[in-house]
């Protein structure tokens, strides 16, 4: 085997790797619980998941008590206060006052369909990568322990870049 | 030949393949049209495009009848009611009640762009693969044949990152 | 080198090309401020990037006169009106009657985070490419001129598709 073919080989491992890289910056409910469907799925059968929060996506890795006010300043708190935690998140559409994500999470669990805090569970078992952005935690006051334990680390876009390097990269 | 350059060219094959895939996941008239309109333009120069439609996506392929409520208990036939199919979409923003897709509509046919409706007809002209995604019609609560017949299949995420491999894969 | 091997390698020229293309469908402040952070990151680091400005992202690239109603029609006239230019455009969610994107620009400059604006000219700067879609024009009624002037061109999505060729491409 000579060195370009070696180099067309490396290409094929790299092109085609079961990668799959979500960007999470939606912090809705039914788009969160799609973020999370598609990256468990994707673990399930062998791919390499990486999430990438960032702005209200960030509500998806708070810890429970996330919902409290974090942050050093007003501004900041105003905003903690408004993003809350996962189990506040709204949906996108027909939020009623929050009804919305209530009647989704009895229509999930009636119909044997894993929630989304069942899901974020999942996530952690199956070993996705989970990261938070750096940028948007710095806008919103957020330091490395508001989020839970499984957050690998922060990161900026380029590292992001190069760890979803050679997979498919979905924006949610 | 040698086997090595085989597999390095059907990388090339795999990885170059004109292959689109679009994750249907918004039910907006404005977003359904970006959706139909990238997915007909691909399919018209020679892709393979395939669309998944899940959650609020789903209404773009329900029956025309499909604003009847639909599903077998009284949550999900008040999200059939909600949902509505094709012709009751919103627009993401500036919605005025449903004056906002009806503006849409006037505009586009005004400057001779093809609507939503005949995007659809487009894509099934087009041979585009539609698919349905199984997780959200179990949650909605909704059925084959609750959609139009030209849906190839409903699917779950493992199916659907097979079918879409080597390709592009968007989230709308 | 034989064919064969030269084709594999450009195989691997072709799919690895650090090459990141987003399709700029949203208006929303904070929707563009996460696309122009992707895109200025991706450039920072030697990407080639695309940006394909639809719908509400047209928003993004108008000139500051953009506020004004443009178009020819009574109708396009109010859309212009409605859609508004850069400085205009509201956040996803907590909107405020557009406070919430100077509460985002505060929070941005107190923790020295580059703007919305700063982002864009940052784009400029690092010679991204700025395209307008050709079908979202003639919809709004919208001429080339209409944008900054940065805008390298109009293109449909055939045109898209192959530019942003064997790089991911991602929709916000």
């Amino acid at each position: 085997m000579n060195n370009d073919t070696i180099q067309a080989i490396e290409a094929q491992n790299i092109t085609n790797a079961k990668k799959l890289s979500i960007i999470a910056f939606s912090g809705e409910f039914d788009r969160l619980t799609a973020a999370f469907t598609i990256a468990t799925g994707a673990a399930a059968v062998g791919y390499e998941v990486n999430i990438f929060f960032t702005f209200w996506g960030l509500n998806a890795i708070k810890k429970e008590n996330g919902r409290a006010a974090i942050g050093n300043n007003f501004i900041t708190k105003i905003f903690g206060l408004m993003m809350g935690g996962l189990s506040n998140t709204p949906t996108s559409r027909f939020n009623f006052c929050g009804i919305g994500p209530w009647i989704f999470r009895k229509l999930m669990s009636k119909n044997n369909v894993a929630t989304l805090e069942q899901l974020v569970e999942a996530a952690k078992t199956l070993g996705i990568n989970l990261y938070a952005c750096e940028m948007a935690m710095h806008v919103l006051g957020l330091k490395k322990n508001d989020f839970i334990n499984e957050v690998k680390d922060e990161l900026g876009v380029a590292s992001f870049l190069k760890i979803s390097e050679g997979g498919r990269t979905i924006f949610i």
